[in-house]
């Protein structure tokens, strides 16, 4: 058996990767300078020809979208609480996750890379402020749940999604918006920051949780 | 036991609705208008604050989500063949149906609700313009998966990504989009939308397949 994750620090493959270590999973950690374009080479498309991150490689297979890999883990992983086992719960945050992933996590894509929906420059203007306000009612949702957890979004192991939490609050920093303004969902990021095998993939990723202040 | 559907005609929430008739499971499709604005009375924002279509409710739990939504749909009704049961086909299903879902869909949403990323008619025109272009090119690779399909794209059973199928290309249409220009999707639709349950729902939602030369 062998698996390799090809991530980007900062990137949204930080929840993949984090469940991995909390799995205790035996993995080669790959990672892909999206500044630089890496993601562009010729290489990485002949990987993922969509040229993004994450891909899990598992035995050889290539595994694309985080829905996918995080659901590929779990069933490899039972044990690591990625995501709750079966019933009501199970589908609940399937149901979050989903929604993270088709609806808060492409409203950032309109703030960091308006270029993507439009050339026009006053456009992407004006898609980039729309979005950050969008985004911003958005992390008010994630932040109900963060109140609610106790002391986990889905109990009492930390899942997928407080990982997808820290990733988008700390992407809101980019959009000019300040983790402490959702004080539970910022208590929570860093609760889960501090559990060690999390901490070893924010180490490695050299993870700043809080860019708001740069 | 009780299953109840809200969708709406045309929207993506054909995708469970015909898997819930595929599966022969009883349940009560409750429609919901969204060009007189129902999503958004009262009563329906009670039952989905977020204002959309499809939600299922299974013995009064109330589930959003199109793919959580098929996920425990696909756990009640495991002979249905809503996604292959287990291992890489299982794996690689789940990744194409997040990406349908995650990218391919809220493509179209710029296409059709370009008011929901700006408030400016200019930068609206050059976004719905700049995503028809960049839908033509998605349908293209689903075109590559239609291609391969053997009858249907994960094998010998239709499941849900045939019917995303249907909904994404008959969307097209609205986009300037020739379902027509897709030879190998468009005939994989008319042989979904043959079969009689998924026939059944195409009727309920008085669906015309090919909305381009309207
Ligand atoms: N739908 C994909 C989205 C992946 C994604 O958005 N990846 C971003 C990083 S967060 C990326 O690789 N962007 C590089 C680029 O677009 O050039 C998934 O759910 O896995
Ligand atoms: N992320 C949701 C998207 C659902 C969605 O886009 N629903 C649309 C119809 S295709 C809707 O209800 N739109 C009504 C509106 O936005 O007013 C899912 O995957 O279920």
């Amino acid at each position: 058996m062998s698996l390799k994750l090809f991530f980007a620090p900062g990137a949204c493959s930080f929840v993949p990767h984090a469940m991995l270590e909390l799995a205790g999973a035996e993995f080669e950690p790959t990672m892909v300078k999206l500044h630089k374009g890496e993601q562009r080479s010729a290489e990485y498309l002949a990987l993922n020809p969509r040229g993004q991150v994450p891909v899990l490689v598992d035995d050889g297979e290539v595994i694309t979208q985080i829905v996918a890999i995080l659901l590929h883990l779990d069933a490899k992983f039972p044990q690591a609480g990625i995501l709750p086992a079966s019933g009501l719960a199970r589908t609940r945050a399937l149901s979050t996750l989903a929604w993270m992933n088709n609806t808060v996590h492409p409203t950032f894509t309109h703030v960091f890379m308006p270029q993507k929906f439009t050339d026009d420059d006053e456009a992407q203007k004006a898609i980039r402020a729309h979005a950050a306000a969008t985004y911003r009612g958005l992390l008010g949702e994630i932040e109900a749940l963060a109140a609610q957890a106790s002391p986990w979004i889905t109990g009492d192991k930390p899942s997928a999604l407080d990982a997808y939490v820290l990733t988008l609050l700390r992407w809101g920093g980019y959009a000019g918006i300040n983790p402490e303004d959702f004080p539970a969902s910022w208590a929570l990021v860093q609760r889960l920051a501090a559990l060690p095998p999390v901490a070893r993939a924010i180490e490695r990723e050299r993870l700043q949780l809080n860019v708001y202040s740069q």
